[in-house]
């Protein structure tokens, strides 16, 4: 019998992947680049367990039993039994978890990544590279603002089908727009230039979002609370007389803000006057624990931005940026049981 | 003592206009094409009145007296002078409509109206020309939408600036997109193919909205309101099993939708079913009277779309496509008393 339990990090793109031109390999059309964020407040937890008294294979996702057919699921378990095999890993574990979703691949490393599109039919060289490590840049902050759904959204893997197909934008994009940026972002990654990287992170945003608009039906991620969101971005960066804080929204409206770590007392400050939360403040910010700005009534009124109907942002995440999956040693890390079934079944 | 009164109507890009090639002269990048509306139910009313008792030029807008020293209007009376020192109009009259406000020299003809973009320096060649009279399609009905506007939006003039200084998408469009689109939505015009017309129509009110988007700070017109209105029309298609119905977005998020005659009874239906009015039915839908179906409930089940929030839209117009402008001769109509002052003068 043999247990491993390991967590996997989020990863948030600041050039974006829209567009496979393989669907069944996932081979995007374009560069990506993202940052891995710490698995102290946000993360995957898998527990494996191998037994020769175990009868079939069995998994179990948040607790609830599911079918281990699912095409994705199989190619990337072939690949593992594979790679397990030969007792060691050698082949490279980003190309494993793009064949499971496409954007995963980023998060096997961490600090910031860049996945090359590559340009092999067989996606040998569609692979993730570390740009820079976690420590490169200690004083870039994350918020993630959690906004409430009202609308059954368009999954990301129908959206950006549609958008191959029928967005002409999309393919100006990837042609033009995407090759310089990854040039700039990396730049400006390597220069720790917080001014660019926030220019180009917010015009990639954007431009993501207008080719889903683009295509037809359109795919409509945003809302009108991440619209004041962009919004309320723009006003501090004008407040501040520069690019202190940069917005980006993935497919959906939840919003991701980086700045540098002296900014976010007064942001997160600013954040709770203009989106003020009904319920306790204890339960409004979550994450690395920090004191927010009291923000004077001349600062609000130089704002230039209405407050935000209450309860428009559910919670607020302050983290950082981390060092990509790793493995938890300690026995109750574990969400299996001696006899390999979850600790907290859902039936 | 002479007086004249016009009414001109309100025009609807299905080919929309953003950005200018020159912004003294209104030069568009790329032509434009667009729908003259009735004026039955919307325009824009003015009364002129010469007389040798009048001690200086005077002007009211909405019965609230204006300064005669803009730009813009200094630049349209300037031209309207020196045609009327010849004592006829034999200039063309959308060249000076152009420089009041670019779509404005739309409005100088009915029925569908080609804004040609034009080549020369000086604008003479960007004229606005008829491609077919209103009477060439009498089936066509169009709805507006008025929606709620929570936010105080960028003006067009200030959000197509800042789009041609910062949309890459905005150069792709105008050189790549818009020319094709031209040619097909010229020919479903002439061709009455209104499937097409609906297509072509939709996707360039979503480019429009792509290159707002992707300008920076992004220009954001449309809201969550507009957005179910979109989701709406692509519902009903989907009922119908083709393009019945087409939305178009201006700078605003109010919706203008094209539809035959015989849609409109099921679209109004469906209509205040799914944007249900809070008060009066009467003053929800104004316009060209009309009976709207009663949907049955089945119907309502498969429309696949949940019933938005009371009072998400103002009103409904309903209306039809026009002649363009003319003059009122009844005494009545006019604007002003025999003393040249507004009958109703706001204070």
């Amino acid at each position: 019998m043999k247990i491993v339990t390991c967590v996997a990090p989020v990863n948030i793109a600041v050039i974006k992947y829209w567009g496979k031109r393989d669907d069944k390999l996932i081979l995007p059309l374009n560069d990506s680049v993202s940052t891995t964020l710490s698995t102290e407040h946000l993360c995957a937890k898998t527990t494996i367990m191998i037994s020769s008294e175990f009868q079939s294979d069995r998994l179990w996702l948040n607790g609830r039993e599911e079918n281990c057919e699912n095409p994705r699921i199989q190619n990337c378990l072939r690949e593992v039994y594979a790679l397990s095999r030969i007792y060691e890993i050698d082949g490279d574990i980003s190309a494993i978890a793009r064949q499971g979703s496409g954007s995963a691949c980023r998060s096997v490393l961490g600090g910031f990544v860049q996945w090359n599109k590559g340009d092999q039919d067989d996606g040998s060289d569609s692979l993730a590279t570390q740009l820079a490590p976690a420590n490169h840049w200690p004083e870039m902050r994350i918020l993630i603002l959690v906004v409430h759904e009202k609308h059954k959204k368009i999954s990301s893997k129908i959206g950006m089908e549609q958008s191959v197909k029928t967005s002409e934008l999309l393919k100006y994009r990837v042609s033009h727009c995407v090759p310089q940026r990854i040039q700039d972002i990396k730049q400006a990654i390597l220069n720790k230039d917080f001014e660019r990287f926030a220019e180009i992170t917010m015009k990639d945003s954007n431009q993501f979002h207008a080719v889903c608009l683009d295509t037809f039906p359109p795919a409509v991620y945003m809302n009108d609370v991440s619209h004041a969101i962009v919004n309320f971005v723009h006003c501090y960066n004008k407040l501040k007389g520069h690019n202190a804080l940069a917005y980006t929204f993935d497919a959906g409206p939840n919003a991701c803000l980086y700045m540098k770590e002296h900014d976010v007392p007064k942001v997160l400050g600013l954040l709770s006057v203009i989106f003020p939360f009904p319920g306790e403040e204890d339960s409004y910010i979550k994450g690395i624990p920090i004191n927010k700005d009291t923000i004077p009534q001349e600062m609000q009124a130089a704002f230039g931005m209405e407050q935000q109907m209450e309860g428009s942002l559910k919670y607020i995440i302050h983290t950082r940026l981390g060092n990509g999956p790793k493995e938890l040693k300690s026995q109750n890390e574990h969400l299996l049981t001696d006899s390999g079934v979850p600790k907290n079944l859902v039936i």
